[in-house]
């Protein structure tokens, strides 16, 4: 067992990552949809290979960087879910890619589609139409994907299907009602494809929080992300339980000053990620009434309600709110199995181009 | 010139960065205060040789590995200006440390001063005490100065003196004023430890915000760090205009979805930082009514007011709301000068331990 590095460290408890990637592959297999996971939130090999080895399709990735590493170390399907404004460099790079896995990129607009398939005509690189199914980000309107699609086949794209990230399932009000939304995008879209003619194999969703009431029936592919690890956002959703959460802040507490609870975890390890649900800056794993209440970079402090505070000295478990940020500040994580800690490493960190 | 990484990249102008540092140093020589710049804003061996250049006495660190990494290369007086529990591994390396810099730890409790005393006394390495003068993070009463920096003494480790962060001055209503706050909190414990027969030979203060403030008849320490690039917190409290603002993340517009204006820039590469007083997750330089009202992980949804959306493709210059957590989520950041673009290393990029 490899000593455990000085806090704060991101802590990974082995059986219940283990677990949560078979049971959302084991949903996803028995309601008899594709699942393709987001590996923004990991960046980490180890688990990208956990995930196809339970069954996923392939992966989906966030950026051509984040594709060509994981391409590299054999996971050879990928789906770049964001609109690329293709240049010369970026269509390079993706012929590259398709030269040595299946690839596919998103398109939300005619003209984004246009000039991606006047540089990528013919590589093999295919296109998934996004569509905004209530998240109002990016996203054509359903009712223009057809023209979307056509703009790429045209120029030479071929046409895999459709998309959509329900995003707004990120609230307390919508998390499973943006399941509905993202059935009724997601189906109008498919249906204004095929009315041009257009053959979708692909109709591709899902999120964490909405991975629960996910249209079955409409949706062929799932891209969750986040369940492999939680979170304090899917806690405080109600997305996961307390006792899923696979990914933990290893800190110290180090002050106590003015009665507080101060701990050596700050912004530049959890992220600074408050969502306007959020109760605090994060939670403590084994004091489920405690929030951090103040977040510098270095540092947090908590209002740990009506318990005794910890000694100075003693080490506390920190669940992060949105996991992605956390692991995307670290070049390791630390994998704990019975009495064995080893370092992961998060090979993907800081690809955002 | 390198060519330009694709987007999203952070870019440093150099005119601005090195006007900032000269006009810091200069105030701080003006009023004959010593500056130890707070280096975890930008992480990067060649500003901190400018800071030291134009005059610094020496750096302000977050963290033991941050201060190893600079003492390697050649900044060999730094200070760790966060109160830390010394075990005997954290021992072992503040002693290396000593054997090769001039080297002060912060403490802000008796038992976390003759804890670290036990293991290091007769190191060399001295103390700071720390007290609260607003913020509520950590820091002892200034009163209880006195019998921290005894604690510390008598447990072997010299006291230097007495050290606050007063870090309610990132607030439109306190940023001032803090200042004040400041002021009174470091006399007040100056006196405390004076009384206890032990000299005081720094008192050390100072943020970017208050700086304009800074009681130079109490301080003889300036500890600022953000003022080398500003970020848009800077700029909306006041503290920093526009066009002293150093670092931006360029980026490309991917979408117009909706009649959105949506770059790919995230919070992977900004941070996910927003202030209770920020008015969005960061600012356009060229278009100060513009806001981003909308960051997730890679895309930023941008509203510009009334101006028309650039095209898809073009590149803007994103200003972070707080450029610390920005600059530790890249490897390197991109200086430009006239024509010339080259990458500095963020090189304790991701050391919180």
């Amino acid at each position: 067992m490899a000593e455990p590095p000085p806090t704060p460290y991101l802590r990974v408890d082995l059986a219940r990552l283990r677990r949560n990637v078979r049971r959302t592959a084991e949903r996803a297999g028995s309601a008899r949809v594709a699942l393709r996971p987001h590996v923004k939130t990991h960046k980490c090999l180890q688990i990208a290979r956990l995930q196809l080895a339970s069954g996923a399709v392939g992966i989906t990735v966030a950026t051509i960087a984040e594709a060509e590493l994981f391409a590299r170390h054999g996971c050879t399907d990928v789906f770049i879910a964001h609109p690329l404004w293709v240049d010369e460099r970026a269509a390079g790079r993706l012929r590259d890619l398709a030269a040595v896995a299946t690839v596919a990129i998103a398109a939300d607009s005619v003209e984004g589609a246009a000039n991606a398939g006047h540089l990528l005509g013919g590589s093999g690189v295919e296109v998934l139409v996004e569509v905004d199914s209530g998240q109002h980000r990016t996203g054509c309107e359903p009712a223009d994907a057809g023209a979307v699609a056509v703009a790429a086949q045209r120029s030479g794209l071929p046409v895999r299907g459709v998309f959509t990230f329900p995003g707004h399932s990120y609230s307390p009000d919508a998390r499973l009602s943006s399941a509905r939304d993202e059935s009724s995008a997601l189906r109008e879209a498919r249906d204004a494809v095929t009315a041009c003619g257009i053959e979708v194999r692909v109709v591709s969703g899902g999120s964490t929080p909405s991975l629960a009431a996910s249209d079955t029936e409409v949706l062929t592919e799932l891209r969750p992300g986040v369940y492999v690890f939680g979170d304090a956002q899917q806690w405080e959703l109600g997305a996961m339980p307390r006792e899923d959460i696979a990914l933990t802040c290893r800190a110290t507490v180090v002050s106590h000053a003015g009665g507080r609870l101060v701990l050596d975890c700050g912004s530049k390890v959890l992220g600074a990620d408050r969502a306007a649900y959020s109760t605090g800056f994060g939670r403590l794993l084994d004091h489920p009434d405690a929030r951090i209440t103040l977040l510098s970079e270095h540092l947090a402090v908590v209002d740990l309600a009506a318990a005794p505070p910890p000694p100075l000295g003693s080490q506390l478990d920190v669940v992060p709110n949105h996991v992605c940020n956390a692991v995307n500040l670290v070049d390791e994580i630390w994998v704990q199995e019975a009495e064995s800690l080893r370092p992961w490493r998060v090979s993907a960190r800081g690809l955002n181009a």
